[in-house]
């Protein structure tokens, strides 16, 4: 399994993405999941991945063979607007399961993968994708301005609290890491480091591109603090009255 | 989907379960999913219910059917241990596969069910059963001293974040609300009511059997001042300060 968060807020975009991948539990390795496409001046594209490492890591391949293509078919760099940087990546996911598919099939393994795309062109609005297996995708909206991919439910409740178009980058980026900590705490097919890429709104840049491994200062004292805070919480909240005083019926 | 929870403390053990069955979004009902046995001095025993819900209903019945029998092998009331108790309950789904397995096969569909058994004979100790499909079963112990069956990953967190053998029954009680909150909150396939039954150590006896409504007053509080907490400690959090003040690199 993997992890992979990205949000299209005002302030700007933010991705994050765990770096575990495993073929069984005896076998697992670190790898980037997080690619960012900034070799043209006009506009930044990030790609989060999850699923097959095969696929998603021949979908990425694929898609840096062909930055210098000068069809706009072809090049994240041509394409002219972010529905045809979705498109593209879409179109080359199903390049793969051509190649693939019917052979992973014959494995017995699904075509399992999926990305995230966001980013920005110049002068146009930033957008964010969801690409699924079949290369077909949606796009975030003000009423769900986030996308998760991979192991998403164990940190999808803080998410669903607190994020809003409003929320700010940092804030933003914080409730990420608190997210992917319940998720790492959950699941051991998620794990550290965690690679955050921010873009703030119409700059066409990342602004930060951080890695976070587990001697990260900051990450440490955030899930001590965050955990801490929880139980402290959670031991404030009255009991239920009919467990501590139960009337038989 | 369902929701079920069931906990193995110090000081008894503590059942939790929704109520929703949906078969596809557009056929949804209210179903109860725990059943609590106690019909005999010597014993309680609680079975909580998920997957497809034919399957589980036919294990409850056949079950129920058979509590006036003298065998040893066919009544929860006969069963000399809670060990025979969970083997005569995974026999039970073994039955209920044998009629209905091939059948729901050619119509597509899997066997799914599982069930959290556990309860106490008098002069013995508690235990706490997960019976998978198979009607095979694990135990938990003092490292894990519960299970949850259905949608279990959005409300982990707080559980592997609270959940001791020591806990008490009033907290872990509280505990498992805040749990199902953050899954209802994220999954339509679990709503309320919420039934929660609680089994003080060495009673052989329940001596809650709570239906949480929507309209439940502690159930409403608990809601609004955990998700108002959990805000203010995310608030409190510090902000990252390579987002704050990035350098570039």
């Amino acid at each position: 399994m993997s992890y992979c968060l990205g949000m299209r807020l005002k302030a700007g975009m933010v991705f994050v993405s765990d770096s575990r991948t495993n073929a069984g539990v005896d076998s697992v390795a670190t790898f980037r999941k997080s690619f960012v496409f900034d070799g043209a001046p006009d506009r930044v594209i990030v790609i989060l991945t999850a699923g097959n490492l095969a696929i998603t890591q021949s979908v990425i391949s694929l898609l840096e063979e062909r930055l210098g293509s000068k069809a706009a078919s072809r090049s994240l760099y041509k394409a002219k607007s972010m529905y045809d940087v979705a498109r593209m990546v879409g179109q080359t996911l199903r390049e793969v399961f051509e190649m693939d598919g019917a052979h992973l099939k014959s494995h017995g393994a699904d075509f399992v993968a999926s990305l995230i795309v966001g980013g920005q062109i110049k002068d146009r609005r930033m957008r964010l994708f969801n690409v699924y297996a079949a290369g077909n995708f949606i796009e975030a909206t003000d009423e769900t301005p986030y996308f998760q991919i991979g192991e998403t439910k164990y940190g999808k409740p803080i998410i669903e609290r607190v994020i809003t178009p409003e929320t700010s980058l940092e804030e933003a980026v914080k409730c990420a890491l608190v997210s992917f900590d319940s998720t790492i705490k959950s699941n051991i097919s998620v794990a550290l480091p965690i690679d955050v890429v921010v873009v703030p709104a119409d700059g066409c840049r990342a602004s930060i591109r951080y890695r976070v491994t587990d001697e990260d200062p900051y990450f440490k004292s955030l899930r001590r603090t965050w955990g801490e805070g929880l139980r402290k919480i959670f031991s404030q909240l009255p009991e239920p009255e009919w467990v501590l005083n139960p009337t038989k019926d």
